[in-house]
């Protein structure tokens, strides 16, 4: 009888293995370090581990040297990856490479696979994705894309102004959303461009200083300055942008969610431990009531995480409609690895504010994913309206 | 390829039958009734219309009558008969029947099989499940049991204090739980018997009144007082009750949570239809954020208590360790479905609390839930204690 | 030194008789009626009591017969009264006659004074407020008012649809809103009417079925036909209603409040009496952790609920704008009192839910409060509009 | 007529000074500096800007150059100067010296009041509070205390542990908790000491890093080793530290609250004023349904913060019990304060994580209030065992 909760035999292999990478090689780099990687060099050292232990790029095809697991699969190995806040770069599935190169795989050409799937997909290069923009450009609202690409002789001119672009600063390219037609407010016309790296017409300005920090080479907000790029610089087809951006939207809110419900589990398991070992007041702090209730809480939050992902992944890998689902995964994840960190952190006490743990770390790093891609207020409206349409359908038939 | 998140193919066709049975046949008769069947007679009525409808006793194997559905499949099949408070009743998959009849089915002899089981899975018959005792008896703590039962010639005499009984008035039998052994305290010692109605010394003495009214039968306070039983109305092993209880309550929590969940998706269709033609402030209540919200905060309720579900099911099935899975699924499902009917009463303003829609009906049916079958205190409890357990192990190895 | 967070030497006093009165003789009239009232004569009886114990009509001017608090030494009195569901009653001060009295005392003339508030102050008589009206007409937009009022020789004639009109049956008269200028949906010009039982024009065409039964005299659905009144039942200045209304809706708002913070305060009582004598795995109930929890999240609820009223009652008191702090209370109150019914009964476990506690009555009977008198939704909304145009005006300066 | 919910006159002015003083001077200090002060030489130059404003130390006696507030006073005087995370210090009423003043004030000799009390007061010099210890010592349990005064010939020596002790690097001198009687687990023997920066036996081990910043001169690791320190160190009498423990911990609780509240109004304010400006999906931020919840919720949990802070300072002002109000309110601020600056950030979108505004910076200085000063989870089993002896002690009577 085969009830498919529960990964394939080779993912689960694969699970086992990252679990065990992550603990043994990834925590002690992390707890060395903050939580925050900040040299490239250390990332590749990590990265080749990886590779040694037999857990590199999970979720790329096996032409591009990954295990190519299906959404499913990738739930189980990614939750172990994100056990540390190093393991998805470790495993080269962190944000926002992992989106880029499902995205790739998707739609590029199989020249811009070799230009720039290969190296990406085997942590010779690094990437970004420049879609958000500061108000009144796109952020929440999509079709505020103010950023635009017009055609010139050979190519496209881009100009535009980008911020929270994750990763920007070191990447070997970007991958730019740029309006081709209709205007801000309005739907249709956006197309994205592949930009190296170096092209004079797109500069970092600055660093964002964000809350978070341990995403490899932070948030960067960027001007696009008269960045002229040739027509194989399209990535898909022109106008078809906003539909692209679904196609890498889907996955990477499921796979957010899996790697931070591995921070979950951390959380739960530093707080645990210290409960099971803290005297108070003449009893195991695992003893006393109000702790088990937030350990309880948090099992039962990582839980119904857990089923969401994989109902989410379950309509991503059948193909079907999956916006739904990944809205609601990734609305209810984010709240819910915030309370299980919080709830950790309050577990232990004075311990837990301080370095000594790394929670209050993981406090200010998952506290974005409420508001990154999509903040749970926009994810709530589209369901919601999901679910009334629904409803009107069904009461029309 | 092969995600088992979904019913399989009879399941997926029972559930929509029964979807359509449900809407077209049971929610009239719930409607006209205010939830609340009190006679035999229409019990008897709305199960033959099921058995017409081809959906009667779902989770019953063929041998009885039934379609032989396991756990995972019946969640598909529950939920739908859980959209009319009588689906369940109409179906003969209501508590405390189905959980009885499971139990038979697992460890009944084959006379015994023939006696109680059939005529229960058909219909023929309802039955009981005595275990719970006013305080300090069996309640959240099954060990605290004091009914006692002694051997006398040919047989057992059963004497003790049960309440919350239910669906005792009109059941046909009782399965009863008493101790042969320990003290109350202990867990060891409890014996199940099967006690016939009629039996002079088993006496309801009175209908608890309780803020839900909608279990078929209600909820009865028992006395035996010299309740004397044959030897053959042992139901599996002397002593061995405790570890049947538990083979009885993990699939019987999760079908609880099915038939409630059912409940949830109704009240959100209520509240829906309502926002949806509701006029106020100069837009339809389903445009304004707040309503938004509730409607948004309800689908993910739904969608991570069906996840936790499935996930106890797969466990159930696959036969291994289910007591944490199910308590996770139990204590989540009970204040999800709550907090679903809620928000859908809040949303029908002074609508909701009136009996032209049965929202009030279904608030004080759900609010038990979080109660009965373990106060959620009690699941956080163990589950918390199972955490603890389950990382010491990981540590020691 | 003078701090005013405690009531005055004779608001003290008399708050503490009627926590006697209430103990003594209301309670167990509630228990031995399941806390809902239904015959006129029992009424008379308890406000005969209350009269006795020197308790009856705190709130009204002592012209008429009573103590003449002001809205702070109210809050004091009328939490006492809440302690039971009839509290209220026997002293005169429930809803919705003590809002009329309130009205009927700032806005009557002296002879309508003499005709509808002595009787009414003195329990000769109860009355109701018939304003709200079926959708789409006026609830939580008031404005929206369908009701219709035109001059006829020597008077008015009313028609419209009212619903939920707490205590209609039985009231020896009306206060009825309809509009006298405008169209629905506009806010100027209605008209409040003083209408006699009798008048043939004014029918109750059904008592609606409620989720709560305990406010005397149920809700009433009601029809004005061709209702004719004399010039003289004009309460107040033709178009000035909706501004009336304000005057009666604010210290409504607060009074309600402050009566069911009152069985708000009972029901923690019941739990924390339950949880100090049950034993449970081998402790008090009242030692377990997840217990503790839910009687200090009551009681931390109570205190913020009651400091809450008492800071609407000082913008009461001190005449200036009240609508932002009447809200607030409102809100936090209606959602407070809930919680604390809730884990109260929660802490009874399967008694919680018996009738043989009142805990599941006190359920039904305040989640409406969530609704009437404006749900939570419609003053949230008008909260952070104020909170808005607070922050834009001081801006501006 | 009184209604003291209100400041007195002179409170009410020094409140709307402090409110200017701290938007058009310290603010834009604090927003210069990302909310943490590391300099001492700013330190004073706030506090001569805040004297020449004539907002220096509210709460100190006249005689040593305050205001001379009582606790209600001060809360509506300390919400103002809270509104910046520099503001307390400013005002040089600031944890842990404000507290510290309340106690030297309280117990201290006249001889030690000049030496230690008139220089911390004019903001000559800091100070600190060492009495909290690593696990397993004084945290949550205060009984747990380890450190160790002996009686040496002419005074004490002093050896021991502690953590956690803010302000402690810079400070002039600290008051130390150590034990004088008894063991570890007992509540007798503490006694306070008031030991001189310098002091051989006293060091500063480390500087813990943690998630908040902004309390001057961080959280340090001090080791007491060989502490030798004259008779006329000794603060109070021997052997009562812990009642004096307490006579510092309830005032100094209450003006937590106050601070942080100023906080969550800075933080609501800054949301507000987003809100206001910034169009999303066609509308004004504030006008969306979802934002206006929040808003709305931010402005109920100030209110209420605002009254069981007021109720506290009822109680202490009157002398009398007091520690169940201040539990109450501590408990309470430091959940709403968090939930307050947590809606706010969510509110502001990506911007509210960025370091363009301080939101982020608030939540990290907001979360270890629900641990320091008592974890909301210690706090909250007083609270319900102060209950249950409430009730026990009524129905005795």
């Amino acid at each position: 009888m085969a009830v498919d909760l529960t990964p394939g035999p080779v993912a689960a292999e694969l699970a086992r293995r990252t679990a065990r990478f992550v603990r043994d090689t990834v925590v002690p780099v992390e707890e060395a370090n903050g939580g925050v990687l900040r040299s490239d060099d250390e990332r590749r050292e990590l990265q080749a581990a990886a590779r040694a232990a037999g857990v590199f790029a999970p979720h790329v095809a096996s032409e591009f040297g990954g295990h190519g697991l299906d959404m499913r699969d990738r739930a189980f190995v990614f939750e172990e990856a994100g056990y540390s806040l190093l393991g998805p770069l470790a495993l080269n599935c962190a944000a926002p490479d992992e989106g880029n190169m499902h995205m790739l795989e998707a739609i590029a050409t199989p020249a811009q696979k070799e230009q720039y799937l290969r190296p990406l997909a085997t942590g010779g290069t690094r990437s970004c994705f420049a879609m958000t923009e500061p108000a009144p450009g796109a952020g929440s609202d999509a079709s505020a894309l103010t950023t635009k690409a017009v055609r010139v002789p050979g190519g496209w001119r881009i100009d535009g102004h980008k911020w929270f672009i994750t990763g920007a600063d070191g990447a070997g390219f970007a991958i730019v959303m740029a309006r081709t037609s209709g205007a801000p407010g309005e739907a249709g016309g956006a197309t994205m461009f592949l930009v190296d790296a170096g092209n004079p017409g797109m500069k970092i300005v600055r660093h964002i200083e964000t809350l978070d920090e341990s995403l490899f080479g932070g948030h960067a907000e960027m001007v696009f300055d008269n960045c002229v790029v040739p027509d194989d610089a399209v990535l898909g087809e022109v106008d078809e942008g906003f539909a692209y951006a679904r196609v890498r939207l889907g996955p990477a809110r499921a796979t957010h969610c899996m790697r931070w419900l591995g921070i979950a589990r951390r959380a739960q398991d530093i707080a645990v431990r210290r409960a099971s070992t803290r005297e108070l007041f003449g009893s195991r702090l695992a003893e006393l009531g109000m702790a088990q209730q937030m350990i309880a809480d948090n099992e039962i939050d990582i839980a119904a995480a857990h089923g969401l992902i994989l109902q989410a992944c379950a309509d991503l890998d059948l193909g079907g409609p999956s916006g739904h689902s990944t809205s609601i995964a990734k609305t209810f994840c984010a709240e819910a690895v915030w309370r299980v960190v919080d709830r950790s952190l309050q577990i232990c006490g004075a311990l837990g504010v301080s370095g000594d743990v790394l929670l209050g770390r993981f406090l200010r790093e998952v506290r974005p994913f409420r508001i990154y891609d999509g903040p749970s207020e926009t994810h709530r409206w589209t369901i919601a309206r999901r679910v009334v349409r629904r409803l009107d359908a069904e009461d029309a038939r």
